[in-house]
Parts: C-alpha cells; sequence; structure tokens
C-alpha cells in the first residue's frame, strides 16, 4: 500500500503514520519528492487497509499496490491456466466450452427438444434455469425442484452436463444431485454467505459479473468460493450497466484480455443477456470468442416466441446449427478446439 | 405497453402483434402514423411483457407505459404518505429521522460510548452492524450474534430503536429478537428469497439501493418486501457507481424528488458510503436534508481511527452534537422535523 | 411522439395537450387505458418535441417514437449500405478497411517508416495525427502544418489515402490539401460548428463516438456532416467511459451490430484508445472483425518505447505483419474483405 | 509518479526503467516489498508521463502522484479562494451568486421581462444565450448577435452582468463587447482551442463540466483558460452521465466539497438541466446550496409552456421569489451571502 501524503504534511503527520504501519508488522518506506511525500507500507495488505489511514492527518489518498485476491491471482498458478474437466469436457486453456440451452426450464417437451439439438450440434453442455431471479416479484419464478428432475432427465438422455443456478443457500443440497456445474447470477455475485456455502458443495462454478462489479471484485467473489478449497470457477461477463439505452447491457470482451492476464481462471461470456435480442447474439458471439473467450453460455429456445423469460434473445433450435458452425470458425482462428466428448 | 412497429412492417405482422395482445386477454389499439405503426396493448402489463414481443417480425420496440410496482406507488395510496413509526419516533411525512451509529458493532464500550452520543444529541434510531457484507473473504465479518447482544444493551440503556443488517434468511430469527429496523444491503437489494423471507418478518425495513440500481429496480425490489404484508418500508440512497473516481460512489440525491414523486414510501440517504471521508459526510447531509429526504443515516465512532471498519468516514462522537445542530437547521427550513421520544 | 398523461390527468388537460398539439398542424390519436391516456401525436417530431409538453399540466412523460436523425437512418437509404471510395480503397458493405499507423507525426523517419511498414502490409489508408487535442495544455499538442507535410510525403511515396484529425475549424484549409479522410476526434463530437464546416469541405469523415455519447447522439452528430451534403461519414467507436478502471475505456463492440441496424453508414472501431496498452489491442481487434465491423483505426509506431503519444498502446511495426494476418483471418469469417489497391 | 512492477519483474527490467526516468532529468527511488518493487519518480510528472513506460517489459502500471493541473490547485494559492468580481457583484469565497435567467434568448419582450423579474428577486448575474448548442441540426440554433443586442438592452436596463455562452472562437470578438462573464457548455469542455481562446478574452468564464468528465478532467479544462493569464474561472457541475433514466442527468453534488478542497476556483451548480423539470429543480438548488456551492445558475422563464427550448425545466418568472427566498434560507445556514449591489 502507498500512502500518499497531502502537500504541505509536517514531519509528525508523517512519523504518526509510520508508527501506524508499523504496528501492525508492516514496514514503512519513505519516498520524498519535491512536493510530497509517499510512505510504501510493505507487509499484509489487508492488515494496512485495515488501519483505515485514509482520514488520517495530513494524509491524501491511499493507492494499493497488491492486489486484494489471492488464490485467483494468475501469479498464484505461476502462469498456469485452470482447466476445468466436467465429464469428460474440458473448459479453459486450449479447450472451448459451447455452453446452451433454455433461459427457463419450462417444460419436458421444451427441454428435452432444446438439449437434444445443441446436443447434436456440438454443446459441451446443456444450460437451464429451475430458480430463476426476476426483478418482479409477479413474473414467473422458475419450476423449482420439477426443473431440476427435467434437466436430470435431459442430462440422461443427451449425456450433456447440466449448467444451473442456484439463488438460495437452501436449494444448494437439492441442486448439487442434478447439476454438474452451479451457476451465481450476477444479482449474486456478492451474496457472501451463498459464495461460501457454494464454494464448500464441491461443484465447479460459473460465476456471473455483476452489473456494475469491476473486475477486482468479481475476482475477489471468485476468492469466496477458491477459499472453501473449490478451485474451479469459471468467470462470465454477462454485460455491464453503462449509460447507453440502444441495447440492454454493454457487453464488456476487454474483460477477457484483462482478465486472462490477472487470473488463471477461464473466462465465459453470455451474449443473450446483453443484447436482448437474438439478432445481434451471434456477432456479439463470435466477438467472443475472437477475444479469446474460454466459452459461450448461449440461450436457445425451441420456440422463442412463446418463451415464458427472455424469449426474444433466444437462438431458435433450427438455427442453432448454422450459429455453432459460424463460432466454430472463430474459436478455430483464435487457437482453441470446442470440447466435446 | 406501447409496440412501435419498423417502418415497413406488413399488414400481415401488424395483425399477427394483434392477435398475440388479444390471445392474453388484453386489447390492441392501433395507432398509425406516416411512417410507423403503434399498436397500444391495454390490459395487465406483465401479460404482455411476457409475449417477449421484442422478438416478433415486425416489431421495433416495446414501450412499457405503466410501471411495474403496483404497492410501491404514489398512486397505490393516493397520494398520502407512508409514516413509519417505531417506539413512537416516526419517520417519513413531516418526520426526518436521524439514524447514527457504528458501522460496525466492534465492542462494548465502542458501542455503548456512541449510542449514548447519539441518543444525548436528538438521534432518532441507532444504527449498527452485526453482519458485515465484506468485497474480501479475508476482511472482518462482524461480531454475529455478540454484536446483536451489544445492540440489545445499547437499546436498553438508550431507549434507541436499533437499525441492523441481515444478509443470510438463517439470520433473521436472531436479529428479529434484538432489531426494530432491518436493513437490507445494497448488495443484497435483488437477493429476492431474502427479501421475500423479510417481508414476512414483520418489522420495518430499510432497503438500500444497489448501486447500480434504477429507481424502478428499487421499487420492484421494495415491491418483494410489500406484497407480503409488510407496508414499512424506507428506500435508502447510498451512491451509486459512475466514472468518477475522486470519491467512492456519486451521492444520487435527484433520487430525493424523484422519488417522492413515485412512491408513498418515506426516502433516506446514507452520506457516510458515498463520501468514504468524513469531511464530506456534512456538507452531503445538510445537501441530502435540503433536497428534502425523510432521513438519514450516517456512521459515528469515538475512535474513528481505530474503528475496523471505514473508520474514514465516521464522524468522530466529539464533533456529532455540532453536526446534528447544523443538519437540524435545513430540516427546519425543509420544512420537517426531527423525530425523538 | 406518445405522450403519457398521469394517472387521474383530468379531461381538461388531455384536452390542452391535444389542442396544443394540433396547433403545430400535427395530428393527436387517444389511446385510453384503464389507468391512463396515451396521446399519439402524428407529424413532425420536431415540431410537437418544441412544444416542451414534459411540464404541461397532467403530462407524465413523453416517448420519442420516430428517430431524430432523418439522413443517417438505415430506411433513409432503403437497407442499401453506403459504401466509402477513396482513391480506389473502399469501406463499407463487404469492404473492410484497415487504417493504420502512428497516433501522432512526431518526425520524417518515424512517418515514413510506419507508413511503408503498413503500406507493405496491406493497410487500406494511412492514419497519423498533426493537430492533437491532449487533456493537459502543458502535453506536447502536434507539429501542425509541418506534421501534414509529412502525412503528404507519406502518401506520396506509398499511395496510401491519409486520415487526420481537425481540432478547429480555421485549420480545415490547410487539413483539406492533404488529408483524404478527415477525422473529428470524440472532444469534439458535439462540437457542431465544427461539424458543419467539415460538412462543408467535400472530403470522406471518420467520426468518434464521445465518451459518453450514444449511439443516437452519434448519429445526430452525423447528421450534422450530412446535412451539409456530404454523404461519406464513417462512425467510429472508440470507447466509452464506464465505471470499470482496469483498463482505459470500455470498447462497446455491441455499436457494431445495433449501428449497423440504424443506419447505412460504415462503422469503424479504434481498439487502441480503449485498450491503452498494445497485448490487447490485437484480442479488440479480431473481436470487432468477428462483430461484424466494417474497418479498424489502429496504432502502430516504429519505436514505441520512444513515442511521443500513447506508444504503450502503439502496435510495433515489426509485429504489424503477424496482427494484419491474424486479422485477415477473421475479416474473411466475417465475410468481408479488406481492400487494397 | 510511482511505477508499479509486475511481480517478477528482473534486476534487468528494473534497472531499464530507473535509467529511462533519470534519463528526462527525475531522479528515481526504489521502494521494494516482498512480493514487488515499486519505483518512485520524482520530478516533473509530464515528463515522467511522457515515456510512455506502461508498455515497458516488467511495468504493471502507473500511479500518478502529483495531481495534472497547476494553477488550478488549491495549493497554488496556498488554501485562498478566488473571488470572482463582475460589476460590484461577487462570487467565491462567502459570495453566493445566484446566476438567473432564459435558456435561451428568443424575444425582446422575453427576455426584458425575465431579466426584471430576476433582478428585482435579487439574482446576482443574467444567464440568456444567443449562440445554441442543439443536438439536431433541425432545432433552433439561437439567435446569434440579434441574441446579444436584447442582452446588451436588458443589461442596460437592470445593471446585471450578463453570462453568455459561446461555441465557435469565431463569435468571442461579438460577445465579449456584450458579456461579462463567457459560459462554455459541457459539450465544449474539451475543446481545446475555444478554452485557450477565452482564456485570452479576458473576462472571467464559466466552465460547465462534461457529461462524462472526471473532476481531474474538469480541472484539466479550467487550466487551459488560466494558463493564458486569465484566473477568473467558475467550475459549473450540470449533471453527469450514468445509467440512471428517472431523471436527465446525475447531478454531482458530491463535486462541490471535493471541488473545494481540490481548488481554489469557486464552484456553481446548473441544477436545470440535470433534473429537466421545474418540480425537481428547486429541490436539487438548495440540495446545492447547502452542500456549499458559490453559486446556482437556474432557467427562468416568463411563460415556460410557449419556451422554445427547455421549457419544462424552467422556472415560471411568477414563482421565482418565492424560490430565490427559499434559497436564500439554505444559503444563510451554509455560512453565505448572496451577492447583489
Amino acid at each position: 500500500m502507498m500512502i500518499v501524503m497531502k502537500e504541505g504534511a509536517t514531519g509528525e503527520q508523517i512519523d504518526a503514520v509510520v508508527k501506524r504501519v508499523e504496528s501492525v508488522g508492516c514496514s514503512a518506506h519513505l519516498s520524498r519528492g519535491e512536493l510530497l511525500t509517499v510512505i510504501g507500507a510493505i507487509g499484509d495488505r489487508d492488515r494496512v487497509a485495515g488501519l483505515g489511514l485514509e482520514g488520517a492527518p495530513g494524509v491524501d489518498h491511499l493507492v494499493p499496490i497488491l492486489k486484494p485476491y489471492k488464490l485467483a491471482s494468475a501469479q498464484f498458478r505461476k502462469g498456469e491456466r485452470t482447466v476445468i474437466e466436467v465429464d469428460g469436457r474440458k473448459l479453459g486453456g486450449e479447450h472451448f466450452g459451447l455452453i446452451a440451452g433454455p433461459c427457463t426450464v419450462e417444460s419436458r417437451e421444451q427441454t428435452l427438444e432444446v438439449a437434444r439439438c445443441v446436443a447434436d450440434n456440438g454443446a459441451t453442455m446443456l444450460r437451464g434455469g429451475a430458480y430463476k431471479p426476476r426483478t418482479s416479484p409477479y413474473s414467473f419464478q422458475g419450476l423449482g425442484v420439477e426443473g431440476l428432475r427435467l434437466l436430470q432427465e435431459a442430462k440422461e438422455e443427451t449425456d450433456l452436463p447440466i449448467v444451473t443456478e442456484v439463488m438460495d443457500a437452501r436449494d444448494i443440497e437439492d441442486v448439487v444431485e442434478v447439476a454438474d456445474v452451479i451457476q451465481v447470477g450476477a444479482r449474486n455475485m456478492q451474496n457472501y454467505p451463498l459464495l461460501s456455502e457454494i464454494g464448500r458443495a464441491g461443484l465447479p462454478v460459473l460465476l456471473k459479473r455483476g452489473l456494475a462489479a469491476t473486475l477486482d471484485e468479481l475476482l475477489m467473489a471468485a476468492e469466496y468460493v477458491l477459499k472453501e478449497g473449490n478451485s474451479d470457477v469459471m468467470l462470465c461477463e454477462r454485460g455491464i450497466r453503462t449509460f447507453e439505452t440502444a441495447y440492454r447491457f454493454t457487453l464488456d470482451l476487454m474483460a477477457v484480455p484483462v482478465l486472462k492476464e490477472l487470473t488463471h481462471l477461464p473466462v465465459v461470456i453470455d451474449p443473450s443477456h446483453a443484447a436482448g435480442r437474438r439478432d445481434w447474439v451471434q456477432p456479439m458471439s463470435l466477438a467472443a470468442a475472437a477475444a479469446g473467450a474460454d466459452g459461450i453460455i448461449v440461450e436457445v429456445h425451441n420456440e422463442p416466441d412463446e418463451a415464458i423469460c427472455d424469449g426474444p434473445q433466444a437462438i431458435a433450435t433450427e438455427r442453432f446449427a448454422e450459429y455453432a458452425e459460424q463460432l466454430q470458425r472463430v474459436v478455430e482462428v483464435a487457437g482453441k478446439e470446442t470440447s466435446t466428448v
């Protein structure tokens, strides 16, 4: 941590800061410029942060130098990339994962039809929501346990691993019986009790970035899972909130190369929620693959016009083959291979 | 809902939309301009929204006309304002609430000292966190049940009602034994299972706006509480995330007059988290009161330099009297009265 | 324009709005719902907007239906795409333009060396700044007329058309003697006198999106150029300002498919300014091409470590061949062809 | 400037950075932590920034320590505040300025009527636009020189100093004959040639913050004016662009206390453009005064329903007395005095 003193900070103020830094077992290193002094606090970042020096006399501001996350940092694995393996499918490193399926599990017919379609066209895993976070309490909230049962049936028929969301720690027990990957939605990215419990559940996690979360905060959320001994976390960018209103969310593809530098964890892109319209999902999927993403999680529906939730952004099953093929071409240019069994 | 058709939409496409609107029991009303046609769908907003018409052939975009919240809307109470009463203290309407106390309950001495100070200087309620959502899993996470016990002691000594946060539905049972108002933090504003359970707990709720939540989304989150039969919700603006980095969050005081028009619920401002520095907390508190807020929730500490959490933004107990007095002068200009017993 | 009345608006208030709409030669069309009334104002959008009905008694809010731009709209050219041709090079439709060169013209050697490199590796045009908008008045402001002379020399040697920025209407005369495309920087996107004068200068224009400009505002800025009779405008997305601080600007690639739907004008992406670091420029360039962009404008330098301005984001000349080749592969997947002579 | 090296940066990489820092006459100061090394570059900030070290081998990122502005910094005037005096009126320090008038000069009657009203009710200066930046080229662009003539007439009648906007450097000559304060609009905050010329014009300047400009960038824009020898710059916050769509812009009142710490220049708030609706202008005006602003610039109209531009946000002349009186009460609590002659 660098502590930048104000211009005109007195020697006493500087000494006081040095003493407080040393009081938590860190060492202080002074750098005196012409106009002001910077104090480098060397040692445990969290201890220095805990001193609350931002408000101390003579202090202008603090600049963190070390990253706040440890287990998630690229340095932690010395440059090696995490590859997540589920039932023989891989995601991360050179392995690209195409995770596809309906937004919400609505019915047996819909679930199976979509599952068969994506399985036939090279999907790596099947996505589908049984518990749905909805902005309105008056909207359909998901089929719950019955939805999980339908996902189980789809898995048995297609052999595709299942990715599904948990919103409430009390549902984890039910979900782990069916799911192969637990999804944490954007609204729950900083639901810390949930993250910790999911970390203990032992399954790989797909963690969506909150719509105003910085990349550092996303990595800190991953750290909550990792610190429970679960090292299989996929980070998922799904659009951030900005001033632009011409589409739903701004898909932040710059997150892909930046996260690849900061962390060893794989990065997955969800183009469906950001676009909100199926016409825009394909170009953004290709862009994500070209940017170097390790995977895509995309919504597919057999009858998008009749979908209970988010139909306008779902790719129709009859167009999925063409979509997957086009995506495959860009995945190859990016030097990856889509993982299937 | 207005459905704006694309320029050049065909008669068949228009007819198809009309049929789908009518299929959910709504009526469709055509408005043909020189360039394009707008279809007004009259009836239940949620049913029309559920049709997913955004992706239908010939449709350009949808414009919602009715607000998505019902119980929270100003119309629901026909212009009357909700006044929340706790142990004789009132907040809302002409009653201004000064909610003050430590960010986190750290120790018996700290809690009691701060509680006495704010009680002596006209506070309406005491705030203090026993469960703390922290960005880092390595930071202090609160004293938990022991913290609740200390709040209980402070309440017994000062008679101040207690405002404290719940992060996990499984803690509600413990919290309701002590708390008079349950706080939902910004990170949990869209934790729907938590909102519903808190709605059923029967205590007034202080609901903080998520840092990228629109005012409509804040009101929808309140709706999750209200629909459980709990009509005592205070909305709390605590800073939104913007591009500016000169301070922690952008305090959105425009939310005060706008929310007063949209809803009957009282609006409280938290100036501490947005500012991040105690020098800036006082001007923003005065500004909030001048804008017409129904209350302030502010952090106070007996030894801010030693605080475990957010010390730099806490007002020192020795300066609180002056702070409260200055605030009082603006509250009066705004035509309100600070509520004490 | 749809005028949404408040719940409880009186018949008199509705009549008053109707009269004002009719007073500017438009017709009003009422749509009465259960809770409220919507008035469709049919006719010239600008006239209705000019009435300022937002503040009128009983009015809740206005919803514009027609787009504010006319010449820039996709409808104006009935779905045909604008292809801009400069000295035999084309950009737009199926023609992809690779515009490359130094951020700033610094010296004869630098300019010529970079120009030769990009010409040899398939660039469509040469970019280079003689007038530089700098955040600090103490930074290097560009070589001015001397810079233009060097660009002229580079053009004579390589035959590449020149793209260069104008910041001051009084420099247009000098610039048009050398430039083939005039660039308007993000900071000047809403400098209307400049846009109008550049519109009259007769050269194609590359118009950068302001860092907080909506896509509609970008199109309105283009409209200022188009209305002067100049139909050759390339729209350039160069990163928008958001809360994220892990990189310089958030590159909004969603703008590509959305603009393609809204307008006939070609869309160019500048990945250099958003990334701020050359490692991230290549993945974002590939992503832009995959998303369907009509061109890339990228910074290249012969000695990036010595560059006066923005060196860290410049691609080194010795790596440009590889960059261009990789880009070419994605351009092909996207169904376009890079235009050279 | 602090240069943070990557973990694992080699001794050679560190030496190379040190050499480059020293090559521009600065000294380098090493601070070696357990995990990484930070190099403090002591000396001229701009020279070090000019090295472009962000891309150098082994460098992780740069942290600027010194503020980029000099003449605008609070230190430059050693804590003394700039008070701007115009015809005996003062703004800054303890002097509060109420600048009021029409958005746009529309007619003789309108201009004089509004001018008399605000003069009679304690306004410090008269605002009014003769040249109007408009998003649409099809909107009314202002009366130009004729508008200036009307402002002159209003000034002669009321003795109020005139604040009016310049968009084009070529209009400065005409404007200075009438204006007492030159306004630079938000869209032109980074129009550097314009800022420099206005700096040379010799009149006080009211500089509006761009809608995505950081406070540092606002101060850098002021620096362009100050460096021309003109020290009378008022900084004006008028709303920033965020994700919220419930109102026009987010009025950033936190800018008031923060700017007061960073600079000696006075801070003025424009509540009209952010609110967009007159009901919300009064609470935000009071909030601005309570936050410690040095002035308000507010729109007033004699017939707001007939205004050519921004009528919905204008306060009606018949309500201005009440508005000014209420504002006055908060100005007093804030310890200031409204300046009139």
